[in-house]
C-alpha cells in the first residue's frame, strides 16, 4: 500500500471526493423498489441541474462509448447520411462507429488539434442532405474546445440534428442543453461528476425523440425508448450499478454546494493556471488559442530533446503524479495534464511544481 | 437512515461482505496504468477460477442483458436460424432480443416452471437446421434450473452452439464451462460474486470465437474481438467501471477462501432448508422436482386466501427483508425469495422465522 497521496491528472477518472468514497460502500438494495426510487430521483434531479435541462436525463450502464453508440443505433437507419466533424481520436471514432453501424458518414476533417469552423460546416451542410451532424464538444485526445453553440445553430438551420458527445465537457464547461437547442448530449459518470465510469448520461430533445420512432437500426439493452418509459417510473429497465448512482447522489450533492458558475469558473481558472505555468517552463501548448482550449485537459509538448514518456515515468515514480500520455498518433509526442472534477490551484500549483522539477531531473 | 439491518433476499443484487463495501471505496486510477492492469489480473484470475474455465474471460461494462446481446450481435448475421429454449421471463426475453437483432428465432416454449426436456431439443436440432441455441441454466423468473450437461451435449451433437445465459446460475450451481464445452456463457457481476452490478463476464468457446470472424451484425461497443484484444494487455476498450473491478478482486478471494465445493454445498443446503420451512408453512413450490429447482431462488405461492404482495409488505416494513415479486403474467401471484450469495442457514432461518409471523399477522 503506498504511504503517499496519489495525484490523478487525467481528463477521467478523476479523484473522487471523501464523501463519495463513503458513499460507493452502501450496501445493496432492490432496485425495483421505492428506495432505489429515491435514488434514482435524487440522481435524475442533480443530473438535469448540472446539464441544465427540463428534458428527461437518460441513464444507460455502460461507458461514454456506449451513450455515443445509443444515440445512433436509436435514430438512425441504414443508409442514412449524416456528417462527422473530426478533429482528435474520439470524433474520428464517432465517424467510424456510424460506419460500423451501416449510416453513410461523410466526414468534415481537421487537423487534430484545430477547432470546427461554423462556416466550413455551413458550407457542407449547404452542398450535402444530411440527418444530423456527430460532433465532440471537446476533443479530449487534443484538448480542443468546438465552438458549440454556432455549429448547434447552423444545424438547425439546416435542418441536420445535432449529436454532441460532451463527454468531457459538461461538467466544467459551459454548455446549455436547452438553451442552445441541442438534439443528443451525452456525458459519461467519471468525467467531473465526482464518481466512477459505469453510467451514461443522455439529454435527446423532442425533435431527437422523433426520430427514435422511425429510426430501424436494432436495439435492445441500449433502447431509449424503453429506457425512457422506466425513468418515468424512476427506475432503469436492467439492474442498475448502484454504486454509481450512490456516487452521483452525493457528487451532485457537492456540485450543487459550489455552484454551476463556481465550477465553471474553477475549472477555467485552473486551465488559465496551469497553460501559463506550462509555457513559462518551455512546454509548448498543443492548442495556442485559449479560446478554443479545452477546461478539462491540457496537452503539452515537453521542450525540445526531453521525451514526454520519459517526464510522465518521473511524475510517476517520483512524484506519485498520473498525467495522460498522446494518444495515438500523437503518442509520445506530448503529454495531457488532466484538471477536471475534484482539482482547485493547489493541485495544479504542485504539478506545475513537480514537473519543473521532473525537467530538471531530466535535463541535468 | 435505518436503525436496523435490510434483508435483502433476492437473486441478485445481493448482500455484499463488509471486506468488499470497504473495497468499493478504493480511490479510482488510471485505467491505462500497470496499477489497473494488476486489478484486471486479479480479477480475471479469480473469474476464471469461478468459471472453471482455462479460456478468456472476457468483462464488459453493463448488465446480464449486455451480455445476451453481446453475444448475439457479435457471433451472428442477419437471418441466421436459431432455437430459442423458453420457459419463464429471461428465457423470453433472449427470444425475443435475437427477433429483434434479425434473428430467425424459433422456440422451443415450456410452460413458466417447466425444465427442458433435453430429448424434446433432440427432436426440434434434428428437424431444424440451427446455428444455435439460446437457453438459460437458471430461469430466475420461475426458479427452474436446466438440465445444462444434457442440452449442451445434444447441441454440439447435431452442430448447433450452445449460448448459455448462466447470469444467476454460475456462482452457485455446478457448471463446467469447459468441461461441458459450452459455446457461449455468460453472467453478471452482481449475481453471487459478492459484487455490485455493473458488469458481465463472458467465456466463448473457440468455435465460438471462430464465429466472431464472419459474423456480420455490427458491433461497436460490445465488439468481443476488441475485448478480447485489450484483455490480453489487461484492460478494458473503454473506460472500466473501477468500483466493480475492486469488489469482484475482494470478492473472489473470498469465495476462493471458503472453495467451490463448499460455495455449492452452501446453496444446496441454504435451498433445502428454505424449500423444506416453506412447505411446512403451508406454502406451494411453484418447483416441485428438487432436481430442477433453483439454487439461487424459490418462488413459492402462499396458503390460499393471502396474497402474495402481502406478505412482501409485512416481510419489508416490519422484517427490513426484502422479497423478489413473481414477474410478469406471475405478477402477485408468488414470492421469490432469493438465497444467492452471501447468505447462510441464519439468514434462511431468519427469513423463514418472520415468513410465519408474517402468515400469522395475516391470517389473524
Amino acid at each position: 500500500m503506498p504511504t503517499h497521496p496519489q495525484h490523478l491528472m487525467l481528463p477521467g477518472p478523476t479523484p473522487l471526493p471523501p464523501e463519495v468514497l463513503t458513499a460507493l460502500g452502501s450496501p445493496m438494495i432492490n432496485h425495483r423498489s421505492e428506495a432505489f426510487c429515491e435514488l434514482y430521483r435524487a440522481v435524475e434531479a442533480g443530473a438535469k441541474w448540472l446539464c441544465r435541462t427540463e428534458q428527461d436525463v437518460i441513464m444507460l450502464a455502460g461507458s461514454g462509448t456506449t451513450g455515443m453508440e445509443a444515440a445512433l443505433c436509436n435514430l438512425f437507419s441504414p443508409g442514412d447520411r449524416v456528417l462527422a466533424i473530426t478533429q482528435g481520436s474520439f470524433s474520428e471514432r464517432f465517424a467510424q462507429m456510424a460506419t460500423t453501424f451501416g449510416l453513410s458518414c461523410d466526414t468534415l476533417a481537421y487537423d487534430w488539434g484545430q477547432a470546427a469552423e461554423p462556416a466550413e460546416l455551413e458550407s457542407r451542410l449547404n452542398e450535402g442532405d444530411y440527418r444530423a451532424v456527430l460532433m465532440v464538444h471537446n476533443e479530449t485526445s487534443t484538448g480542443i474546445l468546438n465552438p458549440l453553440p454556432e455549429l448547434a445553430r447552423i444545424c438547425r438551420r439546416y435542418g441536420a440534428l445535432s449529436i454532441v458527445d460532451a463527454i468531457s465537457s459538461l461538467s466544467s464547461t459551459p454548455l446549455e442543453i436547452d438553451g442552445w437547442e441541442l438534439d443528443v448530449t451525452l456525458t459519461a459518470s467519471q468525467k467531473g461528476y465526482y464518481a466512477p465510469a459505469g453510467l451514461c448520461l443522455m439529454v435527446l430533445s423532442e425533435r431527437a425523440w422523433q426520430m427514435t420512432e422511425t429510426a430501424t437500426l436494432p436495439r435492445f439493452s441500449l433502447d431509449l425508448r424503453l429506457a425512457r418509459d422506466y425513468a418515468h417510473k424512476a427506475q432503469t429497465p436492467w439492474t442498475p450499478p448502484l454504486p454509481v448512482f450512490y456516487a452521483l447522489r452525493e457528487g451532485f450533492k457537492l456540485l450543487q454546494a459550489e455552484g454551476l458558475e463556481q465550477i465553471q469558473a474553477r475549472h477555467l481558472q485552473n486551465m488559465q493556471m496551469l497553460r501559463g505555468g506550462l509555457s513559462k517552463m518551455g512546454f509548448e501548448l498543443f492548442v495556442n488559442d485559449e479560446r478554443v482550449a479545452s477546461r478539462c485537459v491540457t496537452p503539452a509538448i515537453p521542450p525540445e530533446g526531453i521525451p514526454a514518456d520519459e517526464i510522465r515515468r518521473v511524475m510517476l515514480e517520483k512524484y506519485h503524479t498520473v498525467l495522460g500520455a498522446g494518444l495515438r498518433k500523437l503518442s509520445g509526442k506530448m503529454l495531457r495534464v488532466g484538471h477536471l472534477g475534484y482539482q482547485d490551484l493547489n493541485t495544479i500549483l504542485g504539478v506545475l511544481g513537480c514537473l519543473e522539477l521532473s525537467l530538471a531531473e531530466l535535463t541535468s
